[in-house]
């Protein structure tokens, strides 16, 4: 394809682009195909021959988008939403044009400066300390592509560190700690690293936040056995319903044993910080205290295209003395000066995108004050769809609403009064909403997620797409009560069960 | 920003990418910034107040575009080459515009089979077997960020293999084996894994290319004193000098072993797999016959843009026991049946980029033969390029080419005749080749990397960017001859070693 030639494609691309976003709310939100179907569409090889354009350019239409989920449509509220701004898209645009691996300041210069320089501004719209910043020059901030991998970054600094500070302690006997609300990430490191994870547990009572006597509890009781607990992945937003560790408590405990490392994962809710009013109950004040690293998603509700999960250390020093490799064809001369930071020594791989581009035009788009309207907007919002379920005696909130999320279950009088074993009268609401939520999964016009909580099935309500207003939640609302209605009707009824 | 105005921005992005094309060439090669340049231009706080998007937009061409280093130059001879193509580009704008997370099937079903389809188109264009193929559903591909991760990935497949069936072994006692030439990804793996990394000796004689005896003799010592090797990363195509493991020789050690997984990380060579006349110097047959896994990156010589580094698996099996998790708020009826892929437990996070698009974008529009002919006038142009350098006396190859890389060193018959001891010698040229090289990239007009292998300073020559033509290596040749005769010049006059 040659300049021209592009020029005419991407053309066209925008309009389809714009085509879609003017249709979005007409479609399906969750893509309606079934397994298998997109190997009816397209052949078993590549073709021999280069095909024109135009028709690969019609086949994502025909074949791909029918096969999307839009996760920007208007009445997505499942898993927790996923920015796309037209900021971010023509961000991406840019960097693709003229990609690199960026894993070196030589390989292109502008790419890890503006992280560089990015990163600080979102510590500073969040509040995060100085120590955080990457002017500062001791610790610093990096752009990861994931929750995932900014938690499994923090752990193998977290491990690297006290193994260099404890050389006796064997990798058998190190312990992550997470809650059993903490995401998957914590496990899954654990996984990926061969080491244990012990997830703490967390109460109802507590809103599913982990407790400073919890957690000083598990190391004592660790320590006792000769185990070396080395971090924790604390959490401000858990996914199931937005929990938020009491890391006061934890950073208490955590004085008397100073080798736990403490990474606060606010995937999610990490963004609320941009708002002052919630910087409280996001615990700010605690993240700056005691929290080793730091991670927060602008890709969910940060109106940043997937992917950038930023990162913060407390010191960066952790991090390269972790993850540092130069081999002599990596070596530049400004990197062995020091006076450049070499990124790939501050994420796993070797290369790596220039996704500081997408948060730069974002931030500068929307200005701190959009982007705190665009958050509080998602938390009012929250709140009238917590009032709706709360004028309604059939349903109830299986804990407190956390920012934009809302976790509830049906929970109508009718079953509650008629089966008063506790044990009992749980399996049956749980069997109740699963067929509930079934019947809400089979809808084209709204997408919803499930979750499970200290055995209590319940549904999440996650509001946060930039398309998303008050008539969406009402909306959704409508369609949350005509299949409660239905769910019910046909309750007991022999093949409800089926 | 509403749509209509994305659609203005867009035109404009898509006009400037143009513009960016048509100027390439007259472009500096490598940025021209200083360290620090960025922070002169840029704010140190997010703006308050929302900008209009065109000073967004012409701020990137004034802020960012200087301080980036142009790796589609067609003078771009460094590292490897980073593909892109227009097609690449409308593929991740295509995927960035209904940008999702794509951990599950369910996420976005075609993200999930497109991945799947083109992954299988790929191996077939490779002429892998069919045990690596998605459609067999006993092994399978998965596209992830980077070689890096690729093997990282591999690598927990393994240990966890391992140590499923030898329950007995120790973290401490087990054993990444590389070579010296190995790219930096294995002693990575090995810094976030906490094991120990072994790199095996090569010789010169051997063109850097690990034999089946060292590591035989490596097996043997490490067993020997109760340690337990459990992966060999191999690689056809070194980074330094493109070297070819032997691995039909390593295959039948490794029969002795069956425990020893066999990563072949062919990252940059890979992609010529699809010449059926470089099957054989690539090694095809023992991959197939040896390998468990298999890693090669199409955004470097491949024409798609980074990031998309493709991982072949013998047993998708080994990769899910060792990757899966599955709490309660990701399980879907699509998974929870085992008719889908879910691919976030096939690389180590969670949410993924829609990658596949570029690849199959690719692919059609190049078709296999143009696929072919990209790779096969790369190895062309370099065929040329060591005759020109074969041609002067001043000039040594310091290994054999591989496909499209050459490695050399300025080695003057006025210094190898008047230095007879053999290791003073090798001391003057390194001396000799720093001088040159640092001529060389101090130039605007080319850009090359250095090495070093076994103590000799070289400098790499790597031709792939999609727009290098016969011309470009010519202009290329002659600043060498110019840099080398001002090298000579210079050399042994007092101001020489400052």
């Amino acid at each position: 394809m040659d300049i021209e030639a592009f020029r005419k494609a991407g053309y066209q691309a925008i309009d389809r682009i714009c085509d879609y976003y003017y249709s979005l709310e007409q479609r399906s939100v969750a893509s309606q195909v079934r397994p298998g179907y997109l190997k009816e569409l397209i052949p078993d090889n590549a073709p021999e021959e280069g095909e024109d354009f135009q028709q690969i350019a019609d086949d994502y239409q025909r074949c791909i988008v029918p096969g999307l989920t839009h996760w920007q449509h208007p009445s997505f509220f499942a898993y927790y939403p996923t920015a796309c701004t037209f900021e971010g898209i023509l961000a991406d645009l840019y960097a693709t044009s003229a990609t690199n691996p960026g894993f070196n300041w030589a390989c292109s210069p502008a790419c890890t400066e503006l992280e560089s320089i990015v990163m600080d501004w979102a510590a500073k719209l969040f509040g995060l300390g100085d120590h955080f910043l990457n002017s500062a020059e001791v610790g610093g901030g990096v752009i990861q592509t994931t929750a995932s991998d900014s938690g499994l970054v923090a752990i193998v600094a977290a491990r690297s560190l006290y193994t260099s500070k404890h050389p006796e302690a064997k990798l058998e006997d190190m312990i992550i700690y997470t809650t059993t609300q903490t995401h998957s990430l914590g496990v899954k490191a654990g996984l990926v690293l061969g080491l244990e994870c012990r997830a703490l547990e967390v109460m109802p009572e507590d809103k599913y936040a982990l407790r400073g006597e919890t957690l000083k509890r598990a190391i004592q009781e660790d320590v006792g056995r000769g185990k070396h607990p080395f971090v924790l992945v604390a959490t401000v937003g858990t996914t199931s319903s937005g929990a938020i560790d009491h890391l006061g408590e934890i950073g208490e405990v955590a004085k008397s044993y100073p080798s736990l490392w403490i990474h606060v994962d606010a995937a999610w809710a990490g963004i609320t910080l941009a708002c002052p009013e919630y910087r409280e109950v996001a615990q700010l004040d605690n993240i700056n205290k005691y929290a080793d690293s730091f991670c927060t998603n602008f890709h969910k509700w940060g109106l940043v295209n997937f992917d950038a999960s930023t990162l913060w250390v407390r010191n960066r020093k952790h991090l390269t003395d972790a993850l540092d490799i130069t081999p002599e064809f990596l070596r530049t001369k400004e990197g062995d000066a020091g006076v450049v930071i070499d990124y790939r020594n501050w994420h796993l791989a070797l290369g790596r995108r220039f996704r500081s581009l997408k948060i730069w035009f974002v931030l500068r788009s929307y200005g701190a004050e959009g982007f705190r309207r665009h958050i509080r907007q998602g938390i009012e919002l929250n709140k009238h769809f917590v009032s709706l379920l709360r004028s309604s005696s059939d349903f109830s909130l299986v804990t407190e609403p956390s920012f934009a999320l809302s976790v509830f279950r049906l929970m109508p009088p009718s079953i509650v009064s008629t089966e008063i074993d506790k044990e009992k009268l749980e399996a049956t609401l749980n069997d109740l909403n699963k067929d509930y939520y079934s019947r809400l999964s089979g809808r084209n016009d709204i997408a919803l997620t499930q979750t499970k909580m200290n055995g209590t099935f319940c549904i999440r309500f996650a509001i946060g797409a930039a398309r998303t207003k008050k008539v969406h939640v009402d909306h959704a609302w409508q369609i949350l009560q005509e299949e409660a209605q239905a769910t019910l009707s046909a309750w007991g009824k022999p093949e409800a069960a089926t």
